[in-house]
């Protein structure tokens, strides 16, 4: 039976920018990889209404899973919970639940409540709330699309809280070789050795490392024997190619 | 008038699968802003030609400039050039020009020349080559499409050879400064001065460095001296909010 799949959505100017360096996709597919869920697709796009109602409708209806992370927090530019609302046609209000979270953080930090706090506790009708162990303001799930914070740490703890609680399939394994000569001469070999293992996704990725180039042949599979055989058999198999 | 636009597509089993962090956006991002070229949306999809070729057409019809990066070696998994000849629907085929840039780079390391080297100067028809410092193995531009390598190293060198030949527009210029305030507090008063400015994009984001939280909120535009106008006053705003 194939894995679940999953689409990963980041609302993010300071990325399309080149201001920050987007550093969320790697934990989410992490994550992703061991629940065995397929993350076959990230998007990063602007903070605006149009573009994000835009993609969470192409993706929710191709993928299973939708994750998205940005735009949650008080400010003019936070504009994911009402576009995500608009994509499902849902109206969205402060709501108890998440008011009581955001009120319980104000206490705990002894800092004063404000407008722009509550303004976190809008939350799409019918939506699950995403809570995580540093940060009171919570993300939240409607329907498959999954909602959370930008904010690298945070962002972590959102996945961590919800990824296993999805329904999951055949975690990916995967081993590797690095080989020390360029990938054209054994290209032959790998793509012979690829064709007559099939239930294996096989990737070659030249690095260079000081003044050294290298290429690391990766193996990806779903059988932890049967990735570690390749990967043995591919160390012999390109030796003599 | 507005600038053109852009979108980047990732061609990244690797960074799908968390394997390897992406390393490109920020460097292309870079470049197109300084090019005043608006780049609106990147995609990572999978090495495979059903992805490439639909992502291609989708963002080569919406916007000015389409830029790809990885799938251009010499393996059985890279598949950028056939996917993206599909998508033009023109042929591909080992290219005289490309193949005496190879046949140059191998007399140049003193290699032997071999079969998946000359896969590397499959090129489709009416493409534009598109050579770097670094490495003889060229990308390509076919129409609004310009293929490059995944190598960081080389990705970057083609990125400085290729965009400022392209028609470029008003260079994005922006400024920004810290708040050590929780952004709640000033979010009405930034969302008032964003609604007053709208000719500059006016972003808040948080952070932690070590135990501190704090917050940079970052002003764009298309003239330096409103945006460090814009600057200056918001110090000024924030802080008496």
């Amino acid at each position: 039976m194939p894995n679940p799949t999953a689409a990963f959505l980041v609302i993010g100017d300071e990325i399309l920018s080149g201001r920050t360096r987007e550093a969320n996709v790697q934990v989410l597919a992490t994550a992703l990889a061991a629940a065995g869920i397929d993350l076959v697709e990230v998007r990063v796009i602007r903070d605006g209404l149009e573009p994000i109602v835009t993609a969470v409708n192409a993706l929710r209806s191709t993928h299973d899973q939708v994750f998205t992370s940005g735009g949650i927090g008080p400010t003019h530019d936070d504009v994911t919970a009402d576009s995500v609302a608009a994509a499902f046609g849902v109206p969205i209000d402060v709501r108890d639940d998440a008011r009581a979270m955001l009120e319980e953080l104000v206490r705990r930090r002894g800092v004063p409540m404000a407008e722009g706090i509550l303004r976190m506790a809008r939350i799409p009708d019918g939506a699950a709330l995403i809570g995580n162990k540093l940060s009171g303001a919570p993300g939240f799930s409607l329907g498959n699309v999954h909602v959370m914070a930008g904010v690298p740490t945070i962002f972590a703890a959102m996945v961590e809280e919800l990824v296993p609680t999805l329904p999951g399939g055949a975690p990916t394994v995967s081993g590797s070789l690095v080989v020390e000569r360029g990938e054209a001469y054994f290209a032959a070999a790998l793509a012979e050795f690829a064709r007559t293992h099939d239930d294996l996704t096989i990737g070659s990725y030249p690095f260079r490392d000081d003044d050294r180039f290298a290429v690391e042949v990766v193996v990806r599979g779903r059988d932890r024997v049967r990735v570690d055989e390749a990967v043995a058999r591919l160390a012999v198999v390109l030796n003599e190619a």
